[in-house]
């Protein structure tokens, strides 16, 4: 493709994408495919020969966007937020097109440096210290994992240098909670921790950690003679955005040598605004923590930005240094390979960097406080609405609901929650999650998406109550 | 910023890139940059109030483009080709613009079930059996982690599930060789084998490894009492496209039940060329299996394939089930986050889809062709000019040279090598990369920019050749 047919294409993409922001609202937000419907549109083997790019481009309508969950649409409260920006869309697809690769400073020094100035800018956007040392990851996943490895590497005495994991007779263990998200004992797994050695710490009413039970589990295991190694808090647990207590985690942490890893992955977008820290008091004692910019804040994913006190630990445990890789200026310069498990990089930052730009601090923190005002709003219409309950509290932008009305027996109230659920998602016009917690399934109502305004929430609160009330009148005895 | 002025600023960008791709034949391949150059032209604090997109844009310019080396540069032959094909910078724009994540099938079916069919016609294209599961991984370095983590948890039969990695006393043993990219020890070392027990195997004088020095390698470590667990074979050795012997080494993998994981990610665009094939005989012997698409085939960075023969082993070792993520069609359906380590997941396979179907079979195989002819012509030219030598096969597109003339000492060559190579690329006229080779630095061509024609190639042989030449005279006694 020449250059001149390249900015032909690309105009046609650009008023593609602007027309379906335009036009997404009108969309369904949930797709409607059953398995298999889009394997049935696509040939079963590659075309020999090349395409008409305007062919190509026709099957974005055609087997694509009806297949496509709209997680961009202004009803869409599943999951959590995945806001991809305007501002950061044009940004990576800068990215993209510039086609360079930052494995090493050398190899494309912008690459690194604006990464280096614009995760700062986050840590004073977050009211951390200058003690932390931030770097981008792909996903929350990937940083925990790594957070994980760090701290088995400090916990053996950096055992990968000589016998690895397996010259450590007693077990090292990790703990978290319930409300931990599932990426957190994923992590432990691959890092070589097993099953047996991951604690999942009792929690409280609000679906918190419990200071006092990490603490008699740190005692069963010293007694037991197991090496406690590391404990992962949530600040925003994934099911109800929970809040593990920081800083009474931290001292037992510290008390006992534990690493800890704060994920922070959904609600650290939440620290740019002052009266949200109280969310991760204490944060200053942790070592490791997790904010996905590519979630609440608006960065296009992928984007995790992952922070430790301790660089030298991160380098010595992910560095490589291969003759082909080195460089004269390698000791005054931060070369991105050592700090991630894949060697090769895009050019992340300049979404990050962009977004930061186009909205301003404030900008961005006046999308945070409208979506949090709006749950509020809607968590006290939930509260006051007969047979709704609130199963959590309101404290960022989801609310955790169920509806359990006299006709539906409470033997059925969870086969009633997922299908009033999945009726509001068939509908295409709102998109919700499911979930459990403590035993019973509840309904995820996570709002955040950037285009979401108050009218929207408006709609999807009158659809769920007419959808929930049809529902529960086949579920009447 | 509203769909209008996304569609302003897009047309803009769009003009950006296709001058950019116009002109970038006049820029110069490598940054100029001293390190801290980047940090000074961008203030230390983010901006409190929204900027306009138009001064973020500017910065471009000023910011970034003198700061970046330019891998997509006729005239780049470091490292490796990383080409961004247009067609496929202009899907990861929808992929972005889109917004859509696919951590689980429902989460946006179209996301998983393009994977799937556009990942097994790279399958039918590189002439794999329908015996391999293909999936997409950011990188080949997290594909090798992914790799040995699964070969770990075969060798240990599953011991994630009780007591990890530390309940196998006797140590795991990975074996590869010095030809290996630096991935695949340090995914050795973050699956937890330590340093002790990764084996550097000997390699012959075409770099590969030699199967008798793997056969007894894993007969002295058996006779130690160790466990032998995984082998990782290089198709296309990172500094020379050395080509282990498959084959011979699947027997040996088979015979001892080690894991066998071949890291094609250079050479296995390669394999896309029938008269290639051999390059990788024995390949249905193996376990897994990674090929960069992001490399010399042209998918934008990043976008890894990764081949495995036993798709439950995969998803057993990977999955993750929480409530919030289960769906109704759970057992019809692959979901992408029980294949990988992060949880997210971009809509990768668009780019690929795009680029396979633009170019086509035969458009891809005619690059691929053209490149390896060039660097054969290249070869001979070397060959036959005075005190310049090949200290490598050409088998694929990278040539290693090596200029000794007699007027350097030979106790200075190194030096030498590494100063002429820094001067071509000060030069900014072209890239190349030194790496150090049986002991010695040469310096590596490879060939395989997309915008590389023959003209470039036959300046780039002028220009190293006058360069060295006169730097030669430096070294003079
Ligand atoms: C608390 C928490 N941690 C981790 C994750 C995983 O994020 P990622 O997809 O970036 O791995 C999520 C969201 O999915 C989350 O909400
Ligand atoms: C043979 C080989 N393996 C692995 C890699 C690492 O690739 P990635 O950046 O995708 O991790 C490379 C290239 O850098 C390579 O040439």
């Amino acid at each position: 493709m020449k250059p001149e047919e390249f900015r032909r294409h690309g105009h046609a993409i650009v008023d593609w994408l602007a027309d379906y922001q335009e036009r997404i609202r009108d969309l369904p937000v949930q797709a409607g495919s059953s398995p298999g419907d889009v394997k049935a549109l696509l040939p079963a083997m590659p075309p020999q020969e090349a395409e008409p790019f305007e062919a190509i481009l026709a099957d974005i309508d055609r087997v694509v966007l009806p297949h496509l969950s709209l997680w961009q649409h202004p009803s869409f409260f599943g999951y959590f937020p995945a806001n991809a920006l305007p501002a950061g869309i044009l940004a990576d697809f800068l990215s993209t097109g510039l086609g360079v690769l930052g494995l090493s400073w050398q190899s494309s020094p912008a690459v690194t440096e604006v990464e280096e100035v614009v995760v700062d800018w986050f840590r004073q956007m977050a009211g951390l210290s200058p003690g932390w040392f931030g770097v981008i990851q792909d996903t929350a996943s990937t940083a925990t994992l790594v957070a994980l490895i760090c701290a088995r590497e400090r916990a053996t005495g950096n055992s990968f240098d000589r016998g690895g994991l397996q010259e450590q007779a007693p077990p090292l263990v990790v703990y978290t909670s319930a409300s931990a998200h599932s990426s957190v004992e994923k992590a432990a797994l691959l890092a070589g921790i097993g099953r047996a050695h991951v604690r999942m710490i009792a929690i409280d009413d609000a679906f918190a950690m419990q200071p006092e039970a990490l603490e008699s589990a740190i005692a069963a295991d010293l007694a037991a003679g197991h090496v406690p190694c590391a404990v992962v808090a949530a600040v925003g647990g994934t099911a109800t955005t929970s809040m593990d207590p920081v800083a009474a985690i931290a001292a037992i942490a510290r008390r006992h040598g534990l690493w800890l890893h704060v994920d922070a992955a959904m609600a650290g977008s939440a620290m740019i605004l002052p009266e949200c820290r109280w969310m991760w008091d204490g944060i200053e004692g942790a070592d490791s923590l997790v904010v996905n910019a590519h979630k609440w804040l608006g960065v296009p994913f992928d984007c995790s930005l992952y922070f430790v006190r301790d660089e030298a630990q991160l380098l010595r445990v992910m560095s490589t240094n291969p003759s082909f890789l080195q460089s004269a200026v390698d000791d005054r310069v931060r070369n991105l390979r050592d700090t991630s498990i894949p060697l090769g990089r895009r050019f992340r930052a300049l979404k990050l960097w962009f977004v930061i730009r186009e909205q301003g601090v404030a900008g961005l923190q006046a999308r945070l406080r409208r979506d949090m005002a709006l749950a509020q709003d809607l968590a006290r219409q939930v509260a006051a609405a007969p047979h709704w309950r609130l199963v959590a509290p309101v404290v960022l932008q989801t609310l955790c609901v169920r509806f359990e009305p006299p006709e539906v027996p409470a033997g059925r109230l969870d086969d009633f929650t997922r299908d009033w659920a999945a009726a509001v998602n068939a509908s295409g016009k709102a998109y919700l999650t499911p979930a459990v917690v403590a035993g019973a399934w509840m309904v995820r109502i996570s709002i955040g998406a950037h285009t979401t305004e108050a009218a929207d929430v408006a709609a999807l609160w009158d659809l769920v109550q007419a959808v929930a009330a049809k529902r529960a009148m086949d579920y009447a005895a």
